[in-house]
């Protein structure tokens, strides 16, 4: 086997970890948590499902690379919950130090793509990275209506902190904005979580 | 919300159902089983590794939706353990009956092209798909190896049996088959694998 190879197969290994890293939600039907690995081929799925939804043109291929990436810097630094003020201060940090850590360890060809494909995730400044991060936000949504809010309820989450958490989708997809603004009604109506005026 | 949209959500809530379909494998590092919807994502990052790997050209865009759907259809079929020959008779019949009915739940546009995807992986006669069936087999390899051929060993797996598992794997990348091979010799040497001339 040649060394490159060798280490490519050595950065997959390190990405079995992923596997490790448990997220606040539970996917729908289970009770146990999701980690980041099956969370990220869930992104796959939906960016599949929804690319035609995007207002403006996007790669398919490149949002697939973008979903696949997104999360492995948390092999190193972990998973913050979004809700977490406290958590999120050094954020950045903590994961551009785990960026340079995990792919750096790749023969350069790939460290460079893997690289370039999570900056423009964090950037978020390209049409495809915009969608990422519409579908990451939009999947708990679904997620904790299957479970009706037990989380949000657990957290007490209100509905502001929802709308500001999903008004990102809006600046990509109107149709997926909807259907999340659909599912914060629902939300709010059956106590799932507060709504801003009864607070 | 559209219906199109709602039918669509409806069929990634039923997705999430591949996050408790089980494998015989577990990820490298953890000794729970793995879900078929993590090793879905396994293949995605292992395509954009190797992708140049292979010896024909490929599209990895259809690399990565075929490895995103190729194992969706499990919500209904279940796993299939590839050394269970009574567990294999009948394999093609359920999977095109549980395809028919996941599937079809989709409108047209969305179902016809997760049905071709899913086609197209079984048929395994493009390039692509022979690369996504490649990396498929190539993956629980790379786990049994970190976890010291415990799998095998516990169904007293032969080194024939993984080398005609492992051989179309040589089909579309002579250099990920070598890698395979190697990892083969690995665990004949460890006893991990009977070796073919000792039984």
């Amino acid at each position: 086997m040649n060394t490159d190879v060798a280490s490519r197969i050595a950065f997959l290994l390190e990405t079995e970890k992923l596997k490790g890293v448990l997220r606040r939600t539970s996917p729908a039907f289970l009770e146990r948590l999701e980690n980041s690995a099956e969370h990220s081929w869930s992104l796959a799925i939906m960016a599949m499902l929804f690319a035609d939804l995007a207002d403006e043109p996007i790669s398919l291929e490149k949002v697939l690379k973008l979903v696949a990436v997104h999360d492995l810097v948390e092999i190193h630094a972990g998973d913050t919950y979004c809700y977490d003020a406290g958590g999120n201060m050094g954020k950045a940090e903590r994961e551009r130090a785990a960026a340079d850590l995990l792919f750096g360890a790749l023969p350069r060809e790939q460290a460079d793509e893997f690289r370039a494909l999570w900056d423009e995730f964090e950037a978020g400044t390209t049409p495809e990275s915009r969608f990422a991060n519409a579908i990451d936000r939009l999947l708990p949504l679904i997620q904790h209506r299957a479970h009706e809010g037990a989380v949000w309820k657990l957290n007490g989450i209100t509905k502001d902190q929802v709308l500001k958490r999903i008004a990102p989708i809006g600046g990509i997809s109107s149709a997926l904005h909807l259907h999340a603004l659909s599912v914060v009604d629902e939300a709010v109506g059956a106590g799932w979580i507060a709504g801003t005026e009864a607070d």
